[in-house]
């Protein structure tokens, strides 16, 4: 069991981690390849105090190396899901499960833009999330729309548990996708509804479909992490990067503007040192039961 | 007239300034040699991101030089009050006044607790400014205690407009008190009065006197803007910084814990890239007036 938990390796992930391990806590930060950040296209980052007039990807070799030599480990994954378990919450990262007393969500700013009917029908025939909810369209047509080819799996397995699958690919080159599966090369439009999800409007069609799947770059927080309050598209937290949550903190982006790295790693900080004192007071309980 | 005052040199206030110079903005910095701040006195910080394993003394000069190299002002000084001039402020530095349309505090952590009476009887005889209120104590008699030798202007001053003062300093060496003042080495204990204050008790005998001047080597931050809201011993701020004044952030250690330089470069940011946005509010108002 991890005492922290921290998803996202950009600025405010590494800044909880290494404060982490300062205090001797059972850390690992799960996150994705950081040349995949915004800060890593920048060409010239000049506001981040002490490190004058650096390149984006030279102030993201910087921080890794520091996180590293501090022994932070990192794994390369996905959060699909967090699950609350009383007194300490399950990860599901791709469908391998890590067990932590707390999280904290740094995973910046999600890079999509949602289609008409996609929130209001959350939950209601719309998923992110094919491995968590696939089993519920046993019968029915589903629509999967991928991202980037890590969707590629998605579609394999919802062809598998459900009817029928239209495979809608916003990218240019398939790598594995089953000859059984029906790929559409269309741009979707708005997702199409009343109480429950009907189907799909395409550019140039409509689709029939009790489910639409929609396999993000960055999935979107609110899915992997139900019930968790937002603030407009940010997550909601006060001065000690508090979410609703017991033990659940944010930093960085994701928690609101102004996005900029000192912002980020000042708030990983605060995450970090607050994960520290609900640890001890976790610890404290523990003693006296 | 500056856009942009920033009370204190250290990690809060620089990272305030160099994000205002990005953004082409009239600043300057308000400060006092960064030798005597607590980082300063650090063996070796390694929990700022980026920047692993340095001493103190490094950190603070390679965060000087970064704000240098941008062209940021630092001007040597000790601010005795910021007064509200409608939609500007007026800061009295040393008895010199500058004006700015915004201000930052960044002035780190108080260093001196206060003795009994001195909270209760704070502007009923308790007073943080000799140059502020001596005339106050025209005809009276004063104490003034003097944390250092910076006290020894004001008991000059004092000497000069009251009846008579007793001077109690705190430190060692004297270095330019006029032969006319009454010097007692002794400490202060507890402030005496009803209404105002009578008195002060030493440790060996008591005063009786109708004003108590405190310099302290660091002012009070309420006593430098009377109405502040604090919430404990720090300033009051939400997720964007302001205070209760508009126009008005503060940023670092004064706000509160966790006392850390990450916490302190990130709220840097966060209350310049507002004092920005305020400021062009201001601009869109006048122009349209």
């Amino acid at each position: 069991m991890l005492d922290i938990a921290i998803i996202g390796a950009g600025p405010a992930g590494l800044s909880a981690a290494i404060n982490g391990m300062v205090r001797n806590k059972k850390i690992k930060v799960i996150g994705r390849d950081p040349k995949t950040s915004y800060l890593y296209k920048a060409e010239k980052v000049d506001n981040y105090l002490g490190i004058h007039d650096v390149t984006g990807p030279e102030m993201v070799d910087q921080f890794l190396k520091h996180a590293l030599e501090m022994g932070v480990e990192i794994e390369d994954g996905k959060v699909l899901e967090i699950i609350p378990m009383g007194d300490y919450y399950a990860l599901n990262v791709d469908n391998e499960f890590i067990e932590a007393k707390t999280v904290i969500i740094a995973n910046g700013l999600g890079k999509s833009k949602s289609m008409p009917g996609e929130k209001e029908f959350l939950g209601k025939g719309v998923s992110y999330c094919a491995t968590c909810d696939g089993m519920l369209y046993r019968d029915k047509t589903v629509v999967l729309i991928g991202e980037t080819d890590e969707a590629e799996e998605d579609v394999n397995y919802l062809n598998e548990v459900t009817n029928k699958v239209y495979y809608i690919p916003l990218y240019k080159d398939l790598k594995n996708v089953d000859e059984s599966v029906e790929i559409i090369r269309s741009k979707p439009k708005k997702i199409l509804g009343e109480q429950l999800v009907t189907g799909l409007t395409l550019e140039d069609r409509d689709l029939e479909a009790q489910g639409v799947f929609i396999a993000k770059e960055t999935t979107p927080i609110a899915q992997i992490l139900k019930g968790l309050e937002l603030d407009k598209n940010s997550i909601k937290v006060n001065r000690q990067m508090e979410t609703n949550f017991p033990g659940i903190y944010a930093a960085g982006d994701c928690t609101g503007k102004p996005f900029q790295v000192s912002k980020a790693v000042g708030e990983g900080v605060v995450a970090a040192l607050e994960a520290v004192s609900y640890l001890h007071k976790l610890d404290a309980k523990a003693k006296k039961a």
